[in-house]
């Protein structure tokens, strides 16, 4: 059966509370929110790249680091997942452009 | 019921061949994917602020902004979301440091 | 007579008093750090995406964008370019792997 | 005497040739553009989080590393300093929101 992200963000919350020398997600925590959130963006410049360059596998791997390490920012926030599916829901329901012109600038 | 990242996911496939000046996701997608994946680095860098002011509504809204234009730069690679869950699934029975050290640098 | 990046630094420093009203630098400075950082972070993202595309024109815009930015972050942070220029030349001295290894992770 | 960034883009300029198992620069440009651009984005992204943090040494520091970098892709790029410090020189003489309202979207 296939991983959800709620698994994954099921997998991070009790990786956290793990032995740092034994758990990525247990070390990275340790060092503390901006080095978490330093992750996030070296993802996402890694990710900008993997997919301008057109490489399929890397794109999968880059998003995957992505969303794993965003997943990790959030656990960090203690922001569940629910929250920003709720959000996109919200935000789902209206018109796209609509949608950009309503998000203040 | 709440959205599902499946849901977001076949939202942004219909919108994509939706009229332009109608659909936020169809007008960014013909500025082509460089246009895209600069809003992914963005809404990153813009996540990694919220994080780190620590304004959690902030927080939850430009995280929705980074799965939401990820997911797009996504669909304009050709690449279903459940590729990058089953690379997921793959790492994630990696225990966490173990993980880190099979991937290359 | 070629501009010198001293004299962008004066300049910056002349506009962040200015009305905000008449000055990019004093309206931005206005919205605060956070704001002045995210300009960083998306002009750098802007440069790797126009490095990549090859376009050598868009690359000297975005990288002069990225140097502006880039000062007017320090001026607002208090601190001069020649603390930055030290910071060089100190490393510079250094053999260039050297260097990196000398660098905390 | 103070190093100049003329001076840092001559150094960086040398050790492009040189041995990649001697100097940091000739090894990140054998490794290719995406590469070098790469460590632009994540520079730029720690340049943001120390700026954010209000660590003075730190902000040096990530500051020195982004301009370093950023003078590395200059190179790799074959665009010489004074073609981007031309556009800034173009820029500054527009008064700051005239300059943000001439450039393109």
């Amino acid at each position: 059966m296939r991983a959800t992200l709620h698994q994954l963000e099921q997998t991070i919350a009790r990786r956290r509370s793990a032995d740092p020398s034994q758990s990525y997600v247990a070390k990275l925590t340790s060092r503390g929110r901006a080095k978490i959130a330093q992750k996030v963006g070296e993802e996402a410049v890694e990710t900008v790249i993997a997919a301008l360059s057109g490489d399929t596998a890397d794109t999968i791997g880059e998003s995957a680091d992505l969303l794993f390490h965003l997943f990790v920012l959030l656990a960090d926030c203690g922001i569940p997942l629910d929250s920003v599916l709720d959000e996109l829901e919200r935000r789902e329901g209206l018109s796209g452009l609509a949608e950009k012109a309503a998000r203040p600038d």
